[in-house]
């Protein structure tokens, strides 16, 4: 069975741009399956494409190959990268998408560097689906990193964005927002467990209460703080959007203690 | 061959959140075909989630499994339903997503109470990816209803809406506006039986004519009733959008006579 | 192996009509693999649905069939169109969706006027699901035109749009916009061969200087021409939109020398 493909771009799906993508995989790898993650990161956001990526590829079967494409400098000289990780594949462009992926000895990266696996005519605009696309489906067949390019020691990484401590307390900010207006922090689950069972969260000069284990535990039109799908703490609005409720959002500072 | 299993979420399609349901799915069941119905209903608009599957699901193969997620009370104590009717299965949360099945002997419904078929790890907001997705999987590898949950008796039902007979004359209204600003309202075809083959249409004081044939029926710009792809009575514009001008139709009363 | 299908409509993704379209498919065709090309051509724009259509197609594999279903026409006498054209077969109602294709010998054209092949019960607004849709899967089960419909001689094409040439200097416009808000214009690569490599180009009154090699080659915020992945000449904003730069594209003339 051919290798499943998963797909994330900031494309939309108004131009067509990722359904050619999998033409592309299925002339060169019929058999291939094909997922969309997603094809609505904002426009060039790297952070948030990376951000989504590197909690949903662990959902995926062992052996995936996952395919990210937001690439302000296609056609530039930045590099083409195929990134072997443990069980799952990855291939994005070099310009930090695949930070979530740490540097140790089970990462391996490649430089796509041989044109036989890509289509013949190489558009300056589009390599998602003239190189991305046939590196996938090549991937999908069987060939390995290191046939498709040659081994690289080193990768662009977006700086690092961990929560701080101050004395007893976590201070946090938002790095994503999701449709429904939940703001994501950069507070993992495990961030917690050095605080009591169910700590009292700030947000900026707002009092969110204790954790809550629900949306629902708020009353409708409430704000509250969460441990969301993505294992992070979040601020929502039980039946409402936190995003709209505060709207500088990207200034305010999250404390926890 | 594995089962297939059909999406529809109010989640859109930006943050990867259907995107990760079917890396689940492929996880426990690769061979599982999944085909997204919608992930587009308006937020938590569970009346509109339960309209669209209950008119699109009879067009789904024998033995199609549904998934459908519109989700405000996640992480409380709602019950996670499996209704098996005929020759479909359904998965949903149990508040009402559901109320088009009819309650009669080949309606089957269990609450999953089996935490062993649902991700080792459950968070409190994601049912979606943590529970559904999981059951959805299990079901596509053949398991039953009984095996995964505890049969039920009754599920939330939201209240019905039928149109009302005042004299000869059909009382009606809209339940239902899709993305063309058509408006489709709560009277069927067969409620149309009754009435003469062709019979006029008023739309609280606009009159639309005798029952139109197609949406090309009228000239550009004006409105008109048609029985549309629903198999309801429905008020569309040719070439434009009924919902743009009639403003105010969740409030307006249609009259079939 | 059942051929791949792949959809073009301008139906959206809110409703449920595409999802509706592959349960159709897949009842019929069990085997058939289907591929969204995209649902968001803009409401009725047969023009930007065919130019997509006419680009995209190409990188499926031979064998493809690819339904395209922008049809204000619906439920009138307009025909449904079967094109069998080299390797690709296509599916689309008969008002100048597939006029990319061109008239020799190598396309045959039928009406689809075989209604045992489509829906027992056909609706006068939703001819996607309950015509177009049986068509593909029998496609894909292995039937060919002239089974399903009869041999027509021509079908509707849209006017063509060609660049003029003034002396030496290309004359073109704008046909389409992509998400991005890159600008497309009527001008394919080998126009550009009767001029001196690279060539400059003129938006009106604002020039765009030399042709460039990829988006990043202008400053942030500056616009450009490049050939895109589309083959043609477009008109782009390094990091930003060319069409919120130039809000009366429409009207803009291009020039090249």
């Amino acid at each position: 069975m051919a290798r499943l493909i998963t797909l994330l771009t900031d494309f939309g799906l108004r131009d067509g741009y990722e359904g050619v993508m999998k033409g592309v995989i299925k002339t060169i790898c019929p058999g291939a399956e094909i997922i969309d993650l997603t094809h609505e990161v904002a426009g060039q956001d790297v952070a948030a494409g990376s951000f989504l990526l590197g909690h949903h590829y662990r959902y995926f079967p062992a052996g995936s190959i996952h395919v990210a494409v937001i690439d302000p400098g296609v056609g530039t000289s930045r590099r083409v990268l195929i990134a072997e990780a443990g069980e799952h594949t990855f291939l994005a462009p070099d310009n930090g998408l695949l930070s979530f992926l740490p540097q140790n000895n089970s990462l391996r990266l490649f430089e796509a560097n041989e044109p036989r696996f890509w289509l013949e005519r190489v558009s300056h605009t589009f390599h998602a689906r003239d190189i991305f696309a046939p590196l996938a489906a090549h991937l999908a067949n069987g060939r390995s990193g290191c046939e498709l390019g040659r081994p690289i020691a080193e990768m662009q990484r977006l700086s690092p964005d961990p929560p701080e401590w101050v004395g007893n307390t976590l201070l946090g900010r938002i790095v994503y927002k999701d449709k429904f207006g939940n703001l994501i922090s950069n507070i993992a689950s495990r961030d917690l467990a050095k605080l009591r069972e169910q700590p009292r969260v700030v947000f900026e000069d707002r009092d969110l209460g204790l954790l809550a284990r629900s949306y629902a535990a708020s009353p409708v039109g409430k704000p509250l703080a969460v441990v969301g799908g993505f294992d992070r703490l979040e601020v929502a609005v039980n039946g409402g959007s936190a995003a709209a409720l505060f709207k500088d959002y990207q200034k305010m500072r999250l404390k926890v203690f």
